[in-house]
């Protein structure tokens, strides 16, 4: 398999375009490719060619595009991640997990329980670390896709948009209560609303707010599982019980 | 939630039960509990009890069961994990979100890609470790069952021992070819044996051998999964399909 490079800037056969600087970075120190070795590439947003190594030197790299070739199919549910943001480590994994198993976009979400604060988030670039884990993912799993990373909102904001497409809030068995339902009751939808909580789970007022802005509460089993597994077993079940895994 | 405690010799009410070293080390030290302290009790094949600590000191602890209590609900299919030995911290994550999701079993597997030879395993006691783990996650997730690590196994004396029960194999899209499967097209069981490969892939002869041993090639979607996460996309996705999360 060819190394893939991300370029956003990619629009049409035979262009030469110029990589962003982490890329060029990954090309020529990383891979130490030089003019005319042959790569593949794509523009986050589903494209994808294969190309050459046009130029590389100095901080800088560009690349031919030559033919366009299918990307991988993507996912069949559009699922946007709104995720309580975890312990570093954690949060990073969630990330590129959530990339590599088809999310349409990532919410990092603030709870009473998340152990990070938001000028935390903003004074370590959380976010934009998560910008690069996503390419990174995507790169990695064959995605031709980068789903955006919003900024950072607490639980409030993130559940304003009210949308017509079934929300979710995983909740843990102890703390959803009678009215919880398992994933296989989910009704399918072509797109979907996620929400999972801190190491902490939610608190009651919190899975108050969700069940009055209209939220679906779900459980996975009987186990109580890890907030930084949560993300993969719910969007596996998701995506396996309507038929796309 | 009272805490947990693994009391593999805990057989009827009433009883005064030593807890394995390693448990009164959590009870004393890290739990800092008390004779009198109310906790709860699991024997690791499934049953439970509420229990007061008994005797506590000198590196030894006790429990006196009380009522037993139901249990939390084992997964619905016996799944048996076959997994090749990964990096380190990898293989401890894998053993800890099985058990979080309900394995019956685990088995270490050396494969050809493994990057960790048997004298590494050996000396370095990890099946040991995995057991530990094993424990750790039981009594983390809520399992009033301890699943058991067996020792590591290569590759062809793992699939020796023939089932009636579907056997499926992980494989990459590029790798499994023609014949693979999705999930939603294994056929329902009671139970269930799954192969997961290291980080670098099957071998095209480990392939040949696992068709030949009558498994099944199951892919999962059109993504490159990272061998660390497979394990609990595969598992969940088997578990919902069949109506299990």
């Amino acid at each position: 398999m060819l190394p893939r490079f991300f370029a956003p800037d990619a629009a049409a056969s035979s262009a030469i375009v110029a990589l962003p600087d982490a890329e060029a970075a990954h090309l020529m120190r990383v891979l130490r490719l030089r003019p005319g070795d042959a790569v593949r590439v794509f523009d986050g947003r589903g494209r994808e060619w294969t190309a050459r190594v046009e130029d590389a030197g100095r901080g800088r790299a560009s690349v031919r595009l030559e033919t366009p070739i299918a990307a991988a199919r993507e996912a069949g549910v559009a699922i946007t991640l709104a995720m309580a943001v975890l312990k570093a480590d954690h949060m990073d994994d969630v990330v590129r997990d959530a990339v590599m198993l088809g999310v349409a976009a990532i919410v990092p979400v603030l709870t009473e329980h998340t152990e990070v604060s938001a000028r935390v988030i903003e004074r370590g670039s959380r976010v934009d670390r998560w910008r690069r884990i996503a390419i990174a993912s995507a790169k990695q799993c064959g995605r031709a896709v980068v789903p955006p990373v919003h900024g950072v909102l607490p639980l409030a904001e993130a559940l304003k948009p009210a949308a017509d497409n079934p929300r979710i809030v995983l909740a843990e068995p102890a703390a959803a209560g009678q009215q919880s339902r398992s994933m296989s009751q989910i009704p399918k939808a072509t797109a979907l609303q996620l929400f999972i909580g801190p190491e902490g789970g939610w608190t009651a007022a919190e899975l108050e707010l969700v069940r009055a802005s209209g939220c679906m509460l779900v459980t996975l089993g009987a186990q109580t599982i890890r907030a930084v597994s949560a993300p993969l077993v719910a969007i596996s079940a998701v995506r396996a019980i309507w038929g796309d895994l």
